[in-house]
Formats: structure tokens, sequence, C-alpha cells
């Protein structure tokens, strides 16, 4: 037995509270090296006397046998091992009795113990893991509407210009380049947002996450000069008000993107500091090196010439930046004046206006201090706000000890891009077995009450479109939509992407929506539609228990199981461009089973025919 | 190369800021699976143009080839490699460049790639791990103070009775028992502690660690009444603002053990809650189920009938407690009179009484939430006040985000006592290499920071004392109080044991302070004078940097090095109880060093002959 690759820490992802009464153990062993897993586990201090012997007490383990762990999920190397336990005084002492043909060890917090060598250490409880106790507060819990919603992601600049009145005299005409750049400025508004609330809710959306609307220069607006104001070729405060007031009426909920990493170069903070150097009032709201913040050439807006910038200038900045981006100063949110002013402004949007969420831009570079004070105060004005990080890596670090509810999953865009892209000549998708891989990385990764509530996407602002992953090729795009919306986790579609809008990487992800309703694809749109509706009526959409059912590399099928209290489905997907017969998994032959996409009965004795990209979701009746 | 061996993860004790400006990094391989690992590290955003070509960009590590990473500890099954990088722009995506005879691999975030195969993707960052950014508020800090000091452990009760007529009817002559239990109590009191205040510091503590000294029926005070008042047996709030007083004039700080996972039958609260049951306003402080509290017999003091309660009455308790205690109902330190109770408390005794610590009992059992909150609490009023749990498992999670400075050291007393116990016919203690991997397993689990904190213990109220441990052979007990002395941390001496007082665990290891100076083992009191004036001297013994340089299980004997900036210090230490021959460290050979614990100058050209349990502290001059 491969000793070395087991892994298991306490009070970790591995061991977690999952709810009041449930402690959820995980243990990591070299994948096909072990055949079974017994938890052994009772309360720390629960000893009984030995049957007659008042005097002789003996620690009792809650099944002297063990609780059997699942082989839940494998990695390319590893084997990934669960089991819940429901610890009668909260309290739990536990230890892994892992076994394979040849050998059968206890693998404690301490030592390995060869159990047919050395079997009198192997109730030492010293040598046992421990959950210390459950206390309650301690639980992760977001709020209860999450894991039911479904967002639209909406960059404001470029999704619809509702009011003409605020265009500058440099906003082009919709629509009237495909090469767009973050210059450009097309006019879009949230007077735009509130004409298309209702073509929002008819998608059947639940959520609208905003990229930034708040004060700024630049089309993206992530240089923000001013948090409490919103953009004024956006609108207005009271537009905005207006703006959440339907989105609300329609049931729809509203999440704003704080940016909080660092501000833009026009914020009057930095202006200050820019101009009184050392006697700013600010100028340790900034992280700055001594005199001459100033050391490169400026344009006539008094801001950095980036045209004129070299890279030695980049990386010669006398200041913190967002990457090295001179516009971009990053904020020292140890300062308490600007602890003050940006937990300031995530509350006044709250008790102002009443939204409901944050989004967290690089969420992974402002101190965890600070979003520990950030979500005790948000939390403070509307107990049900809901807290979504921005992280490109794994983020387990920032969803526990009071931080955020959820994070931007990029760690399962990475899988679906790479399964569902379509082939090139010099790049072909990946098998369902390493789809697989990859998916069970994540399902791995975060405890499972987390992964109800990961923020799910395909593409976003920061990344290519789906469309254009997929090579244009919408029934691949379609079977990643699939996979999103079967997947445990909040699905989030980026605006356009419903309709068959592609891009490749910012700036050209940020194209003008398309309202001509016939350039619109209506297959994927449909397809959206449906999708989501499914979603709501179906609990195991959202259950984060998945099991992989088959799957076959040669023909590139897969199917998966969601499996729930009430009704599991079954997701089979033809990932080939090929019509192919695909097998049926074995519990469903010659069963009245229900394909719930298609709205049809079937009965069947083994195989059934997926066109190329086709797919079934399927309930047993 | 055992690949599934491989552990590493960002932002954990792998990965860690150590400073403002340094990061470490480590990583796990199976044991003699690795012949050498790079680290290849540079900052996310870091892309300068290749060479001519301005308009094409590329990655730029920070050393092209890599750090080297050191092989620094093993454990049975694993080798822990290490380095520290200094970001210069505070972030760093890396990855590992690993290597044996047979194969080289990068392993990252996602996936390990054969750089033979497969070197296009060598540097693909997506496949790095992330340190986004080293935030200072986020860095590990404790007082400057708490790596100096030297811990003196005092169970009042049984230390020293200075005020006869605080004593009750029922105290008992001092000393005039060996065989005592918690239910005798013996008069030792604060003025018997103040009155031998220039005995603990003509030793050389710096710093006493009271058990519980508040109002309380027990004679060990786990069982609290009033944590605002003094124990009226042990004197008055006045008495002990005296006692602070007089142990920092010389130089003695003074830390108190903040019982917080549950309070004592008789506390108001608790009194109040038998009483009028859901109508107490104190019900919610406690964990209670429905009704009728007290399901057990009462004795005449209306307490807990310890003696006629069965076992089916203890596992029955109708509320929560700590073990199956019925004396020591459990807080819900959830609840806001209880969070205001106590943290009130604990402030209480700073403002008024210029206390410098809090020891927290049982603190693995409270929320990580509490125990955040209460740090920001007694931070605020007193900086420099020393936060140190009672953890008897790894520690770290109790260790990061704003919770403790450090934790009562049970991973390395493990060890310890294993190596230096005295053999008996069924009992033998381990070899060098045993006692190795033990220690290496502590010097791997906590980051290098939090090491020099660590509160190291070879015995205390809780365990057997360590001339017991060690069969009442003086040197092997010299031997342990040796490494304790020269090891990483804070070291702590339970009261007596410095004079050879023994005892079996509690309530043995309770028993009366000796101060006829007649029956002090001398050779161990002043090997404990020596081995403090010499930690205050040599800057290398509390180091973090211990490297092994010799041992040798057949003769039992090892050999070590602390490093430092300064001057480095080796240990050299015959752990068999028989007269040999131990090698120079290679490096001393033909030196002239200096045994700095015997006072001897030393120029040897081989082997130097050691005592049974002999040892010497050499540096190199």
């Amino acid at each position: 037995m491969n000793l070395a690759a087991i892994y298991h820490e306490a009070k970790s992802k591995y061991a977690y509270a999952y709810d009041r009464e449930t402690v959820h153990v995980r243990i990591r062993t070299g994948r096909g090296e072990v055949d079974d897993i017994k938890l052994i586990y009772g309360d720390p201090f629960h000893f009984a006397p030995k049957e007659e012997q008042e005097s002789d007490y003996e620690w009792q383990a809650e099944e002297a046998q063990g609780i059997s762990m699942i082989k839940e999920y494998a990695t390319g190397i590893h084997d990934y091992w669960f089991c819940e336990i429901k610890p009668k005084w909260k309290r739990a002492k536990y230890a892994f009795l892992i076994k394979n043909q040849y050998t059968q060890v206890i693998f404690g917090s301490r030592e390995i113990i060869d159990v047919d060598k050395d079997s009198d250490n192997t109730y030492e409880l010293s040598n046992f893991f421990n959950f210390p106790y459950v206390n309650h507060e301690d639980i992760y819990e977001a709020p209860e509407w999450v894991a039911d919603t479904i967002w639209y992601q909406i960059f404001p600049e470029r999704f619809a210009n509702g009011d003409r009145s605020l265009n500058h005299e440099h906003v082009l005409e919709w629509g009237s380049r495909d090469d767009v750049t973050n210059d450009m400025f097309f006019g879009g508004d949230l007077q735009g947002v509130i004409n298309k609330l209702d073509y929002i809710k008819d998608l059947g959306f639940t959520g609208i996450y905003f990229t930034p609307i708040f004060q700024s220069p630049s089309s993206h607006k992530y240089d923000i000069e001013d948090y409490y104001a919103i953009d004024s070729h956006f609108g207005t405060n009271d537009m905005f008000k207006e703006l959440v007031q339907e989105a609300h009426k329609r049931g729809i909920r509203i999440m704003l993107d704080a940016v909080f990493n660092h501000c833009g170069w026009q914020h009057p903070y930095w202006q200050d500091v820019i101009k009184h150097g050392r006697a700013s009032k600010y100028y340790d709201c900034f992280f700055i090196e001594g005199d001459g913040v100033v050391n490169f050439p400026l344009n006539d807006n008094n801001a950095p010439d980036l045209t004129n910038m070299t890279y030695d200038d980049m990386i010669n900045l006398k200041y913190a930046t967002f990457a090295f981006t001179p516009l971009m100063p990053k904020w020292n949110t140890d300062n308490e004046q600007v602890k003050a002013y940006l937990i300031g402004a995530a509350k006044y949007w709250i008790e102002e206006y009443d939204i409901d969420g944050w989004r967290l831009d690089v969420s992974n570079e402002v101190s965890h201090e600070f979003w520990r004070a950030f979500r005790k105060e948000v939390k403070s004005v509307k107990k049900d706000i809901v807290i979504i990080g921005e992280n490109w890596d794994e983020a387990f670090p920032w969803l526990h000890s009071g931080q955020f509810d959820s994070t931007m999953n990029y760690d399962l865009l990475m899988p679906i891009w790479s399964f569902f892209k379509e082939n090139t000549s010099d790049d072909t998708h990946t098998t369902p077995s390493i789809f697989i891989e990859g998916v069970n990385r994540v399902l791995t990764t975060y405890p499972k009450n987390i992964l109800r509530n990961m923020f799910n996407l395909v593409d976003c602002h920061d990344t290519k479109r789906i469309m254009t992953v997929c090579g244009g090729n919408e029934k691949r795009a379609m079977l990643a939509f699939l996979f999103q919306f079967t997947f445990p986790g909040t699905p989030s579609i980026y605006y356009g992407s419903e309709i068959g809008l592609d891009g490749e990487n910012d700036p050209l992800n940020r194209k003008c929506m398309i309202w001509d309703k016939n350039q619109h694809n209506m297959r994927l749109s449909n397809h959206i539609k449906t999708l989501i509706k499914l979603r709501k009526t179906y609990e195991a959409f959202m259950s984060a228990e998945l099991r992989w059912v088959d799957y076959n590399d040669e023909h590139e099928y897969l199917m998966y199981k969601k499996v729930t209290t009430g009704q599991d489905i079954y997701i089979i997907m033809n990932n080939s461009n090929t019509k192919q017969w695909v097998p049926l998994p074995k519990e469903l032959i010659n069963r009245n089973v229900r394909d719930i996409y298609h709205e049809r009965e079937m009965n069947l004795s083994h195989d059934v025919l997926l066109e190329g990209n086709g797919f079934l979701i399927l309930c047993a009746s």
C-alpha cells in the first residue's frame, strides 16, 4: 500500500461541519491502492465500564466495526473517500482503518499502525484525529436563496443604451464595431438594463451580477473615482434605486462589483497624495515608497501616459498597484480611513439601495483580515446579502472563518473548456476520463455545503466567450451549459452568451449586446430557458451529490447521476460530433423513464441513439 | 517517483508569510524519492518584452533556474523541503520542478507535467500555485517578549501556603500526604506565591502561568463561580494586584487561565437556569435540551451527587458539559451575554491588574469565532498580551486568522517522553531515529514564526511528571530539559519538577511543593538554572533552525545544531545509560570549541567520552 500517498487533515476541507449535527470526513489515498476504509470514531471522553467491572473503563467507538467510507471521486493519481458522521455529543475522535488485499493499517494523526503486527495500539486515542466540537457559529452558512439563483452577468457599457441623453460625444453607434476596445464607448446605461429586465426575467434569471457601475473614466469602470456615485454615463443614484426596485418586483436580485483592491487614478484620495506627497492625510491609504510618486510621463489629463510609458517605468513604480497598472493604486485596507470609506460604501448601497450581493474584485489580493471585518459589517445591515469572491485559484482559504459565501469557480471553468471546446488542427478536446478527473478536483476541493453555492461560469468579462471556445459549434456550447446547470452551485450566464454572442479575450469579449431578435441564436436561447426551468423544477440539479455512471474515452460519451432525497436525474451526453449509439445506464434498462428535457417518455432495452453532441436528461418514474 | 505522495497547498502551513518581505514554502515528498527540487516563481503579472520585439511579452521567473529547496526534515515516510522567497511586489506564482534520476516533473496546482515529454506546458501559469499578496495585517505576529520567556507553571493550591488565616477547616498539613486527591486542600495561596517570587526569579524564570485562581469550590478551580473574583482561599483581588506588581518588579510576567469553555455548577447564571428553567434569562447561555435539566441525584449542597450518579446518568445529561462532567456546564459562546461576560472578565484582569497573558482552557472546543472576537478585544486593551491555547492536537487551525499566539505543544511532549523515559521490563524508550521523526513532525506542522513561540512543556498539571516518566532517573530528566530548552519555543517548567518532584497522572501530579532545601534535587535545579542562563545568553537556543547532525540507534547518541545569524551551538547527547565514546561532528574536529554548559574549552581529534546520559553544548569559537 502506498502509505506515503495518504492525506488527511482535521478541521480542514478533509473534515468539516456540514450542519449542526453532521461532520463530513474525507481522506485521500493513492489511486487504486486501497479496497476498503472504515472510519473508527467516537466521543473523545466516552468511556464505559467494562461489563461487570465498574471500575475498569474502556473507550467507546460509536460503531465497533467503523463506518464504511465510499470511494467517491478519483483524480489522476488519487482516490478520495467520504463519509458523514453525526457525533451525539458534537465531539469526535477518529482514525481510519485502511485495507487492501495485502495489509490493513490504522491511519492516525501521529502514526500509521500495522494492525496485524501491532494490534495493541489500534485504539490508542492519542493517535486519533480530533474534531473537538461542532460549534454552530463556525459552520459555513450562505443565504438560503443563493443555491437556487441563476445569475445573468451584465457589463453595463455594452448591454443596452436606454437613455441617449447620457451619451457623451465619443459614443459610437450601438453594435457598429466588432473589434471593440476598452477605449470605445457605446452608451450602455442603467435605463437600458431597466428596459430589458423583462427580457432577463423571461429567460428565467433570478439574479443580475453587474461589473462596476460607479463613477470611473474607463468603459469597464474598474478604476473608480467615487464609490458612492453611479457613473454619470450610466445614470444617477436614483435611477439605480429604480432599477433595484424594478428587478426585485420581478424576483431578480442585484449583485454589485466591489473593487476594493485598488481605486482609480482620479480618486480624490489618490489625487491628494500626488499633490501633497507625505503631507497628504491619505498618504497611508496606499503603499508608497518614499517621495516622488510620479516617476513616469503624464498625459494632458495629468494621468499616466500609458502610450509613452516603458516597461522599465512600469516595473519601477513607487507605489503598489493592481498588476503593473499605474492607473490603479492599491488600497491599504489596514488603514482605518480606507476601511471606513470602503466598508461604508459597501453598507451604503445595501442600506440606501437594497442590493443583495457584493462580488469582490481581485479578492485574493486583499487581506483576509479586511474581508472578515467586511463580512461582519455588511451582514449586520442585511443578513442575507451574498458575498462572492473573485478567486482564480483554489479558494478554500477564503471560504472559512467568516469571509466569503462563494467564489467564482474558475477551477470548474477550466475542465469545462478543455472538454467541450471544438477540436482544431492543433488542439483537441480532452477525453471523458480527463474531464472527470478535472471535475473531481473541484468536487474534492470544497466542502459540500460550499459546493452548492459556488459561482459557476463558462465565460465572463475576463475570458473568451463560450461560443468562441466551442469554435462556433452551438451544440458543443449547449453541452457546456448543460453541464454547468446540472453541476452543484449557482450558474451564471454572461450577457449575450445566451444568444450566441462570441468573442475572444478582453476586450473582444465585450461586444455590444445584440437586440435584433432575428440575430439571436434561438436554439441556444431556448436551451438556456429550458435548463433554467428544469433547474427550478428538479431539486437534483442543485444537489452536491454527483455520481459518475459511465463513460467511454474512445466514443466520447459520458453519463452521470445527480442524487437527491427526492428524484434522481441522469445526464447522458455524446461529446463527439458524430451520431452514435450509447448504452443506457444498467439501472434504467427496461424501465419507464422520462427525458425531461425533450419531454418524452422512453423505455429502452439497451442502447440509445444520440445525435452528435446530443444528450438526454432522464428521470426514472 | 511516487507522485501520489507529493503534497503542497497554497496559503497554508506549506506556504505562509513569515514577515512583510518573506514567504516560506514547503513541500512534502515520499521519503528518499526525490533528489532535487527547484521552486520556479515570479510575479503573476510580470511579463517582459522578448528581446527586441516589444509587442511580444513573456512571463518572468525571478530566477530562471529556480530556487533550490533544501530537504529540511524527514518523518517516517516523507521528506519535507523548504525554501524562502522575497517577492519584490509581494505577489508570487510558483510551481515545483522535482527531479530524481529517472524523471523530472513540474508539480503545479492543477496537474503534474512530465517536463521531458511535455515541455511546452512547463511555464503554464494557470498551473502555478498562487500566493496572491503578502498583506501585512494577515501575518502571524506574537508579542516580541514571548519567544524569550521561560515559564514557571503554578498550581496555586499546592505551591505555597503564605497566609494561614485563609485556611478553611479542611486544610491538611502542608506536604502531609503523597497520595493527594483533588478533594484535599493544603492551603496554597497568593501570599505563598508572593513569598516565593524571589525563589522563582533566582532560578531565572521570566513568566508565571497560573492554573485558575478565580472563586471555585474545587482545589483545581476549573469549575468557576465568579470570573471577577480571586478565590477567597487564595486571597483577595488586592492581593493579586500586589502579586502582579511584585512579579513585574522582578521582570516576571503573569499569565492566567481562561476557563471559557464551561463554568462551574455554582455559577449564578447556571444556578438561575436550574431554578427557573426556560424562564431564566440565562437559559441560552448554555446548551440545554428542553426542560428538566436536573435528571440525576443531587447531594446536600444541591450539587450533582457524583458518588451516586451512574454511567447512564452521565451519558444522558440534558445539557452540554465539559466531557461528561455534570459539574461543568458548557458556555454558549455565541450568546451575547456570555460573550460580554467572559470577554469582559478577560479585559478586567488586564485593565485592572495588568496581567500579561491568557492561557485558554479546552480552547479547541470553543468556537473559532469566539476566539477571533476575544483576540481583538484583549489586544485592544493591551497590545502585547499573549494568548496561548490548550490544544492537544495539531493546532495550526487555531494559529492563523486572528486567534492564538501559541498553543501548548503536546505534539512535542509525546516524542520527548518516548525518547527520554527510562526503560522498564515491558517498555523501552525509542531510538534516536524515531525521536527525530517525531520531532520533525512538529517542525513541519507549524510555520517557523509560530514555532518560536510554541509553549513547550515536558509535564504539567494534566500529565505525569517528567521525573516519573524517567523512572526517577534524574539524568534522563536532565536530558529531557536540555532538549526542551534548546528547542525553538518558550519552555515551561511545572512547579516542583525543577527540584525533582515526581507524580503519576492527575491527581498525583499535584503534590505539595517541597520547600525544605535539603529535599531539593539540587543537581536538577542547578541544571534548570544553567539552561535558563545559557538560553538568555545564546540566541541560538531560541532559533527555529534546528539541524540534525548525527545519530546512532544502536549506541543511542544524538547530535543537533541550532543555527542562527550569530553563533551556532551543537548539542551532543548520550541517551543510553552507559558511558561511551561518541564521535564529534566532523566540522568540530580539531577545532577550539567551548562546552558552554560545563564551561570548558576543548579541542578534540575524534571522539568524546560521555557518561551515561551525558551531554555537551558546544560552541565553535
